[in-house]
């Protein structure tokens, strides 16, 4: 038997109420019949490319080895931004060049070969001026993920857009950090990650400050806080998080994606 | 190997949050197991077989050549609207028979041969008063994926039900348009055709009014206009969109589907 | 060819905004690439146990016979609740032990064998403390799918927690139901079960009192309803169901979830 296709994981800020995502599947599974898709999300923040990147970052390592993920948050559709695909790692990736694909990089590093979609064969007949997500993105997603060479794509990309990373800014009196995501129970996920920041946070006294909330310990369970208590603990993302138990920390602070989150250093 | 069995495309008007969609993709499986579904959208306005038609008329072209596609916008229900499956164009057929499938009857001209779903194997052994998806389109789909004819369904459906054209209407001063979907970026949707209307409006000075928003131009991207600005343009789904950069047309103008945005000839 | 693995049905309250159901789907795909996934639903209220299991209830017999349903509505996690995986019946389970498999108990009676996911195998090498649906559940379906015996998961659970049943009150003078779910579509759907209760009611008569609504009859359909107006039947899922036809019930009503819904015997 030949082996199986990758997984092909979108991710776009498309919504699920209109036709876009089921075009962009459509043009896939038109060029690759026995495509494998699953979704991550598309939910993200319209034109929000660092909320993209962002829930990349958190669902990587969940998905599997070889996924290749076709992104579409893409305010620069029909402008100068390049359209690419390629390897980043052991992933493979088609969208827009933006910044969008940052968590790739983030652990592949130089390991990467990217490839403008320039050729007939990976792209749409007709590419519209609005919609790269069903006539490029889709038709090279499904090309790599039937094997082929991305070099065959267009030119080299050397030199792709990463965002500049998320670190909190150390100020001397302690950590300025941000809301990244809000999540669907009202979480605040925040820009602290734990292999950096958890031994330096074990080591010393602090007040975390979320709007109202002021929390001086981090927990290791939701169980551990009582009904209706606020929390912080190191999240499933791998990030600082501040929750409400079976409340929500949004509602209770008032904070929304971007605010900020301080971190004060006691003494 | 056998060949894979068509993609079901599914479109409906349950929304996502209860288990209707779930049901329906349960007795295809039930019935296929190997039988590959995609979501068009499951969020057509309830019960608005218009909208419902629009949308698959969107995303048609996007669509593999040979799908099926199982449609559930069903007011009707229970009462005495046909319950129909077959073959429509190249496409397949399991839903209502009230107009949801005007898009492939207007590619397919009289190339269609559709049957009431009447015979058993056609359906569930027991079929309630109010949920047809589950019992009549899921099971009928699942039977014509399997490469059943048809005609084994039931009687034939010669008349099946089509909606009116959507053209504007032709005044003498300039079009009557409606909007047709507000879509998740809030841009308006118009039923102005591009095969239609593109070389006509040409070739002429014309202004657009949309709610306050008044355009005398197509743009060809979003990045032709500034930042918060309004344009026009001929958008993905083939027709005249009408939105704002990086903003909200539907807010910017108050419009809903259902709407009139007027052409007015200059001159 | 080998058989096709079993389904895997979903059912969470994570929303679809977020990364969680992804990185679900992400470990199932990446222990079993051939896995075939189905969504129930990830809108249960958020925590709501109770109400996942009325979602599971209702979907149950639509779906494939021996579906393996993973189901994350866990409010516990991290505490003392069980995480367990097996056979109920003629299913598979995966998920926490809080209830939410009750649908399936229910017509498995004493015929199940599930165990804790307690062994390396069944789940993933760093298990968090608060997504076990990633860390727990998706790893034990993707092995119990592969065709694992469950018995090398753990230690053996012969205790499962069940809820109590949804039976309606029985009063001298008539009823006293729940509201069970607001669906999609603004419909009221009931703890009043089909089996229980359609040929007692079909005996006497009655007056629902649902809000300021009162119904004295039990439609067939919809359509044997005035435009707007309200109606009482037996829904698709077994239950007795309260409808404004082309309109919302609970708009009409007021009522939500958990609410309660009279029915007073005449005379």
């Amino acid at each position: 038997m030949p082996p199986l296709p990758p997984t092909i994981a979108l991710l776009t800020d498309f919504g699920l109420a209109d036709w876009y995502v089921a075009a962009v599947k459509g043009r896939i599974l038109t060029a690759l019949p026995e495509a494998r898709l699953v979704d991550i999300s598309h939910g993200v923040p319209a034109c929000n490319v660092e909320a993209g990147a962002f829930l990349l970052r958190c669902v990587l390592d969940a998905m599997p080895p070889a996924t290749l993920f076709c992104c579409v948050v893409d305010p620069g559709v029909g402008a100068t931004r390049r359209a690419v695909c390629g390897r980043i790692g052991p992933w493979g990736y088609s969208g827009p060049d933006n910044g969008l694909a940052t968590p790739l990089f983030e652990k592949a590093g130089d390991d990467f070969a990217l490839y403008e979609i320039a050729s007939p064969g990976f792209r749409a007949p007709q590419v519209s001026d609005t919609f790269h997500g069903r006539d490029l993105f889709a038709p090279a997603a499904a090309r790599l993920a039937a094997g082929a060479d991305p070099a065959a794509a267009g030119p080299a990309v050397t030199d792709p857009v990463i965002l500049p990373p998320l670190d909190p800014e150390e100020l001397s009196h302690g950590l300025l950090a941000r809301v990244m995501l809000v999540d669907h129970f009202g979480n605040l996920v925040t820009n602290i990650a734990r292999p950096d920041w958890e031994a330096r946070l074990a080591r010393r006294r602090f007040v975390i400050r979320a709007g109202p909330l002021r929390l001086t310990a981090i927990n290791r369970t939701f169980a551990q806080a009582r009904e209706v208590e606020a929390l912080a603990y190191w999240g499933s993302a791998g990030m600082l998080e501040v929750a409400v138990n079976r409340g929500s920390a949004a509602e209770s602070t008032g904070l929304r994606a971007g605010d900020s989150i301080h971190v004060d250093w006691v003494e």
